[in-house]
């Protein structure tokens, strides 16, 4: 197996695509070495950072020589067609969440890409968190017995921007869809039914855009397990990322980790210090660790562990959930996939 | 106001009547009378340890000398019939919930006590838990601002008897009656829509009577708020007993206090002590306060906090509950009262 | 064994007098049966809450019919005498502590009453808290294996009023005694150094009296354990007690607790509530089940778990603290005892 | 000011050596240029990872062109020679602790350096942990009032081998000089006296070398404030490092943070997972961030916020500790420095 660094193209330089070049510059084991991205400042921040060519053109890209896996980090709308040629040059395939806004089309896609789809790896970075990675670990060899009831708590700190939410798909796509995919990842089946509530309950913006900035969601499972899964744009403490999963044996949960391990104690009472304020504070670890077993898993030719198909799957939750709360009414996943 | 101890007569010494009855006997304000109780060594048990008369037919009860309130603490079928003869008779009346097992009977019950409906104190002594009761008081002053998403968790650590299944109207007029009553003590609104999902996961005996072990119940308010509340008859780790409540400013949330104070650093992590045993423990002290409001408010002459009214309407829910769960779909509450 | 409850007197009804009273009356084992009081408006309340007798004279109290047992509560320079009176008149004795202010003449007491000592039980309450019991029993089956290091703090709210200061016999006579007795009462040997260090870092009062405010106590075992003691007479928030005990195999300690179990999620961060305000309102099962386990052992005629012997032993730490700080050296408890 | 990564030579490569060198491969605003190490595999394995020189001389690596700074890791015995020379090459130096093991030569240095001592910065890593910066911050702007007791408490999980420990200048010169340096860095006085105890309750080896497993110091302030440092060289949970500032207005409080957020409970109660295993796990960001913070202050030119003045402090605070140990007495830093 190669030591050397695996180089990489980035396609993309958002925000999302931003973090991931940064720790590609931080880690050895990496090397990125062109970007794709039209506005010309974001590609030649990256390029100084990474010391790393620019190109214009997504061929350009995948036939420079050296790269050996793509970072699809581009608008989601584009995702399908650079995984799919990305696949179909040979490379290693990073891909941002979500595959698609459209089910059919990433149907469409993970079809296509047959047998190669497991060289793709989904950006459900979650996965890589220590502390998931330990509950998922726990549930697996059964710690707390079978699995009955679980609740998701996931808050954003504030409304994404309006442009944001007109391109996002709606919240079960942009924002449900890792929770979702989080309890794909230790629930040992599919969940059948979903029940959606959503409503705006502060967003005028979010609500122009006919999507719902608080949601209720409930899962139902083919032995009559549930998960609650509760999500809010706005949340006054920070980002909040709790869950709990209560079995026959016990029950396993995560925290609220914080930057900080102080307390005081006052006249006021006991206080602790303040939540992460996002995800790139919170979840820094996971993209690190994200980043590394890419790396692994491509150098070893082996499967990725979190891939496209996951990403459908989750997209299904998401549609469902969607056609639910617009119709008040349970939906059966059957009629979805 | 006089300052001699209320008199009391309690009907029904089951479980439930001997811990009013305890209490009674600890407090200074109250003075049982006589105890009504088919149960001859129950009877006697009560009257010795209260230095009190047993009777056997409830017209002594209520007209034995010194009586001026009457505790109803006997099977569910007979509470209306006691309490409407005790109203009648002047009493002041502390009712055991559920109200009926029948929302018709409750309601008719209701509207037959009109406006002395509030001289019945009904059973939710969860009310009196001071911890719940600082969380009413913080919602009330708006510390979290406006409500949006509630989560209540309530388990119990065991199943309760076959017998105990098949008289207790199901688990939704059962256990999760308390949580309604719970929800609704502080949500400045009533919930328009249910929708619940019950299953038999571990108990054949629950689903032998037709009835479920395990619930999830969605509560929809009018402005889209929401509430979930997970029940299980069954909780490894003792009785488990919490909520949050999530709003615009912040999170309140109630959890599960423990018999001591007391944690363990060893080559296993972190540990602290188990959970109280059951309700009799966890909510203690909420009895007792609940009987000296009860004495406090019989002296004044002045309505109770927690009235039949409310029994009547947490009935409704789980009513809706019910049906809801046994047709997989949301219930609208105006289909029920 | 009589079932019938045990008859009290009562000798002293000041703070910690009234305290005692009020759990014989909610106690249906015990029977407060007269009062020793030399104001008359604190011995008439005490009268007539628990329905009980005024008596003036220490002979009146004891000869009493029904009254097996002396609760002495009176000021501490009286102890001595109402114990040993007591004692020789065939009583049971509860004693407040310090069992005198002077060594010798506490010495002395236990001397005289030889055998019948364990007829004493001595006044520490905290012995008989569920958290302080717990991790007693876990240190003693092993728990954490042989014992290293122990921390104690322990901080009264505000400091006491200046006459109680004058009268207390200074801080480690009065406050730091109570902690000397829970470190004894499971560390498997007794101390052989003391190093103390006193201040005066707030209060004009004390230093008055030529008293410390602040102190820390260094106790060394005779294997090399140690283990240090804090205390205030000033604490920000409320009534702390803590400890904490690292041994060979982990460590143990006692969390303060708190009157409500809720928490705050606000934007500034993650809040508990208050501690208990003061001792009545902290340790107040405490002193209920002290009350309980020495009826119980009464009605053996069982020795008594903590007795006036364990009072010398926390005076001479004490005396030997006292010593050690007034002269800035370490102090040898061979040298005191 | 440049923004050109600043040139490092690394002398010495053992375990913290090493911690240093990764860190420098990760930041791309330091580069490490060489590295003098006399075990060739360690040297190799460091050139190798960071393709830099091996060099084998002292002269070789501060005369290497780009060599800006120099991070000295080699034995204590060298500290002095080798910042003396960096210094005097016009180099910027960081000197990991202790300064020497002799306070006489430590103090020469700091006087032959003069103005220039502000060029070297002292390793005591823990200041730049963001928890204790918080906590410093805190103290600083008078969260918690007048500073009164402090306690430190501070664990290593395992001693470390024979080798190590005689040649660490014993316990007080190689742990608890982490631990004077935390409460140096906020106190905002210096301790007056210093009582110290040491014992070995389970190493025969560090026996052997006459020192310590198990030390309890306790340091007193100008105005009667106590410091209370309790160390172990065993602890059976992992490293333990917790800290508590006691004030006027409240406490502040550091705790010990864990590698996942994830908590159990089941039939044996509530469970959190272990703590790090040691410090370089603990510690991983402090070192990031004090690597991060070296060059700022560098490339400002700057004087470093923690130097070999402080260093100095520590030891000569070891140094008591050490003789009040030996004698069983208080010494008083005045016949110290």
């Amino acid at each position: 197996m190669s030591t050397a660094p695996l180089g990489i193209a980035l396609i993309g330089a958002g925000r999302i695509g931003q973090l991931h070049a940064r720790n590609m510059v931080r880690n050895p084991r990496a090397r990125l070495l062109c970007v794709l991205e039209q506005d010309k400042e974001r590609a030649k921040s990256i390029a100084e950072m990474a010391r790393c060519q620019m190109v214009w053109e997504f061929e350009e890209a995948i036939n420079l020589p050296g790269v050996e896996a793509v970072f699809v980090c581009s608008p989601t709308d584009t995702h399908v067609d650079y995984v799919v040629r990305s696949v179909e040059a040979g490379k290693y395939v990073f891909c941002e969440k979500p595959v698609d806004l459209d089910l059919g089309r990433a149907k469409a896609c993970v079809q296509q890409l047959g047998d190669r789809a497991t060289r793709v790896m989904m950006g459900f970075n979650r996965r890589f968190d220590p502390s998931l990675a330990a509950i998922r670990q726990a549930v697996e060899q059964g710690d707390i017995g079978t699995l009955e009831q679980i609740v998701v708590i996931s808050r954003d700190p504030a409304p994404p921007p309006p442009l944001y939410v007109s391109q996002s798909g709606g919240i079960f796509r942009d924002m449900t869809i890792h929770d979702f995919d989080t309890v794909r990842s230790f629930a040992p089946f599919e969940f059948v039914t979903v029940f959606a509530h959503g409503s705006c309950l502060f967003s005028d913006d979010i609500r122009a855009f006919n999507d719902y900035d608080t949601v209720s969601v409930q899962l139902i499972g083919p032995g009559g397990e549930t998960c609650t899964i509760l999500n809010s744009r706005r949340c006054s403490y920070g980002f909040e990322q709790r869950i709990e999963i209560f079995g026959s044996a016990g029950t396993i949960a995560l925290e609220n980790p914080r930057p900080t391990h102080v307390k005081w104690f006052t006249k006021d009472g006991e206080k602790r210090g303040p939540l992460y304020e996002f995800f790139p504070q919170r979840y820094a670890s996971s993209y690190e660790r994200l980043l590394n077993d890419f790396v692994s898993q491509a150098r070893l030719g082996a499967p990725f562990s979190v891939t496209i198909h996951d990403g459908l799957c989750s997209l299904a939750l998401a549609e469902a959930a969607r056609r639910s709360a617009d119709n008040r009414l349970p939906i059966s996943m059957s009629a979805i996939i």
